[in-house]
């Protein structure tokens, strides 16, 4: 999960925020502000608003790895004071001023800088159009119900959250119809996380992605089944974390840069700027894969936030642009890179020297077999490569329904049994394991899902692309990473937010993106793995 | 250490601070407010400032505990911005007109209004007094001196560090006219980590206690020397941690507010009020007592934190009132508990469990003449209880006369040596090991060393009062911490900083402080050990 993303996305700095100021923030008779004083405030606004965000991520990430238990609240006050701040500076009558004023004087402004006041405009006309009372009580609603929810997961109780997530699917369609009440609600919210994004084109890509899995998923199904004993077992947490403090560097993460810690779920946060970034991963004891593909995945995130050109650090271009194009760096070093066999082949020395009794006597293709092993399984976050996007595409069928009308919170439970047991054909033995596994709607994070599976087609469409300059899985092999980063950098990361998602895929694969790179990667690797 | 009550007596919260404002902000015509609305008002502004020290402590924290190597001036960026914001806030016209305001009706408020608009405008006051230049000029001083000192101490370079302590003595002597004109200028930096101390009464404690210790080191040397074998060998980390985990609750730590981590240097704070406090240890494998002891000396710090009545959280006067009473707690649950022979009796079998191989065999005796060993060293912090104090009058020695102006920054090493020959008999090898060895000058920290030796003196004195109720002996062989925690949360924790140090002592030990306490409490623990 890629946190950073998901707050800009959903505003999520803004929790909890009082909406003090009025709805329509009057332009004050405009001053003799010359041009270059408004560019200079332009830039000395995002540095304040990035420091404000820096103490914001840090507290939460505090919370999730240091903070003492009982310190919720307390933490929370802090936040909420400073989440005040950060809206009254962001929306406050000077700032918009500022930038009305640039953007009157659009002509004026280089590209990066009419990049900003769009994206900085874009997100104030958002906030001011709910209403004050409507906003709080969301912000609200999204605390208490991700409260309810680890309750009710823990405890297997969907009848506790259920109202919770009724209201907050009521919300967001009430939302959708004051901030764009001419579009489509739901494409409303799938363009939060992806600009441009729309039901149509997930459809078409889900329709695309549904046609190829499900034969392929069969066919697999119906073959031996590779072991995958190696990589269970008892790894302590020790060595876990030298594999990952070996991985990281490896990946070509800068570590002076990049700090990796330890929480519940991992994620990656960069504080203040991709100048200091972080990662996290989680040790299980019984799967040595499960922290060594975190690392990696996070990894990913990590490379591209901190692969931002140097001159976007303290303005909102700096980082990530989307959720898709996120996922599609992770997935992209845990994926295509880190489950493929020149991957292992190059860390299996580790690994031997790490756990001699486990790896000594087995050969690296089984470790790499044992890492790809296609099997219909409960829990998404623990899917393989193959499956993955059947999990998602679960979400956004009842995303879809629930906007449609067609499905109200009571229906969930039912409705995603069955849709499990239709997409992946199995049986889901209680809500725990089910509806209740994911943390997002709880947080209100609503058409989130569909840019993981598209963030994995991307990562494909790109290798595509890569390889007729590098021969990827040479350098993999060999341990060199440089040029595959050099080309994700030279061609994504360098750019942060200066480009919209579908201009940026443009530039980067000359040509529309297509869901069959993904289909034709995912079935050559079965067709290696199942030895067809 | 304790970093929060440093702190707030140096204003380091408003490091890199730019002093924008006007010196003497204008009160405004006076509007018709109401008592009650500045009552709230007053709340409210506390409430803001401990929000941005809450993120300004924790940036702090996460560059001694998590942050990647290369991420300081990422972090020095956003913490001068809310430095600044916190600046602005606490200076700012709308907050001087309410305190004058308040300040004018005196009468009406309460006990505890009274004190915070006192202390908040004792600091309003200070930071008005100094030419905007010149404090900006010196936050960047303490920033480039700190980082000088730093690589002049790994390099026993005493001579690159030289011009910057020069400057930093300069700074200060101008401060202290800015600000006090009329006292003492090395009085007024004493005043600021004790209110009302001087170099009167510094002056007198010390002579007291050099008197009777010089002796007592003397007899202490000409006896037989107990082993500190035992506690010298190669402790592994993970178990270290257990049984730091293990002391926190022990001695009546709440863990699920009082978190802990490891640093270089240990040091205790907490992050927006004292509802989240951290303490931090560092864990040297050649020697166990140097963690534990950090934990209980740390724990004592956080027991006061956390001990403060809950009304005062997100107020200025939560916390604990000076250094010289936040150290008097440290080292008593460090020295006076910590290393007392109950005390060791009550831990030896969890030592014996965590590492049989070493104290099998032993009795807790052994290890407790090995924690008190008696010893002239070279390093304050490692010195023992006994000697501690003799390090502690080198300091205050050499900065009474370079207030005088006896010395210069450029005689300190010479005249460093002279003193540790002739208080502690010993030759001082480097200045790393010497002259270089603390961070407080290159940190700007002028005035603040007494409070380590009058702490313990002031914990000698509480003990004898307590013991007039408590059978403190007992209570800690049973592990019962429970009416020591007490006694020292009714006395002295609950009431923050509502009470100067001069009235919290008065009401504490309804007589005048007296360094016999501590004297008689060094010769009997003395002749204990050495079994005069």
């Amino acid at each position: 999960m890629k946190l950073l993303c998901i707050d800009r996305a959903a505003g999520s700095y803004y929790d909890e925020v009082e909406k003090a100021l009025p709805k329509h923030a009057i332009v004050t008779e405009e001053k003799k502000m010359t041009l270059q004083e408004a560019r200079e405030k332009l830039l000395a606004l995002q540095a304040k608003q990035s420091a404000y965000r820096h103490a914001l991520g840090l507290m939460s990430y505090d919370g999730a790895t240091a903070a003492p238990k009982k310190t919720a609240a307390n933490r929370g006050r802090s936040m909420s004071v400073l989440s005040e701040e950060i809206y009254r500076l962001s929306t406050g009558e000077e700032t918009v001023s500022l930038l009305d004023y640039l953007d009157a004087n659009q002509e004026e402004l280089n590209e990066k800088e009419r990049r900003m006041v769009f994206l900085m405009l874009e997100s104030i006309r958002d906030m001011q159009a709910i209403p004050m009372a409507e906003y709080i009580a969301y912000n609200k609603l999204r605390v208490e119900s991700d409260d309810v929810w680890h309750t009710a997961k823990a405890a297997n109780d969907f009848a506790r959250f259920e109202p919770y997530l009724e209201k907050m699917f009521e919300t967001k369609k009430r939302f959708a119809a004051y901030c764009a009440p001419d579009a489509d609600p739901y494409d409303y919210w799938l363009d939060k996380y992806e600009k441009g994004l729309t039901r149509e084109k997930c459809d078409a890509f889900f329709s695309a992605l549904r046609t190829h899995i499900v034969p392929l998923l069969q066919k697999i199904a119906a073959s031996p089944q590779p072991s995958s004993a190696l990589i269970k077992g008892n790894f302590d947490e020790a060595r876990q974390e030298a594999l990952a403090r070996y991985l990281m560097p490896l990946i070509g993460l800068d570590t002076e840069h990049v700090g990796l810690s330890t929480t519940e779920h991992p994620f990656t946060t960069s504080l203040g700027s991709h100048f200091d970034t972080r990662i996290t991963t989680h040790y299980y004891p019984e799967d040595v894969s499960f922290s060594m593909y975190s690392v990696i995945h996070e990894g990913g995130h990590a490379l591209y936030e901190t692969g931002a050109d140097d001159s976007l650090a303290y303005t909102v271009l700096d980082g990530g642009v989307c959720m898709s194009i996120h996922e599609s760096q992770s997935r992209f070093y845990e994926n295509i890179i880190g489950r493929s066999l020149p991957f292992i082949r190059l860390i299996y020395p580790k690994l031997k020297e790490l756990w001699p009794e486990v790896f000594e006597g087995h050969a690296p293709e089984e470790m790499w077999k044992a890492v790809n092993k296609a099997e219909a399984s409960l829990i998404r976050t623990k899917a393989d490569e193959f499956t993955y996007c059947l999990h998602v595409m679960v979400r956004y069928e009842l995303e879809k329904r629930i906007f449609a009308g067609e499905l109200c919170a009571h229906d969930l439970p039912a409705a995603w049994n069955a849709l499990y047991k239709e997409y992946l054909g199995i049986d889901v033995p209680d809500d725990t394991h089910g509806v209740l596994q994911d943390s997002h709607w709880a947080g209100g994070l609503i058409g989130y899902f569909p840019a993981y599976a598209l963030g994995s087609a991307y990562g494909a469409q790109f290798l595509a692309r890569m390889q007729e300059s590098v021969d990827v899985s040479d350098c993999i092999e060999k341990g060199d990473f440089g040029p595959i980063n050099e080309w994700n950098r030279a061609h994504i990361w360098r750019f942060g937010r200066l480009y919209p998602p579908a201009e940026l895929l443009e530039r980067v694969l000359k040509e529309p993106f297509n869901p069959a790179y993904f289909i034709r990667y995912l079935e050559e690797k079965a067709a290696r793995i199942y030895q067809w």
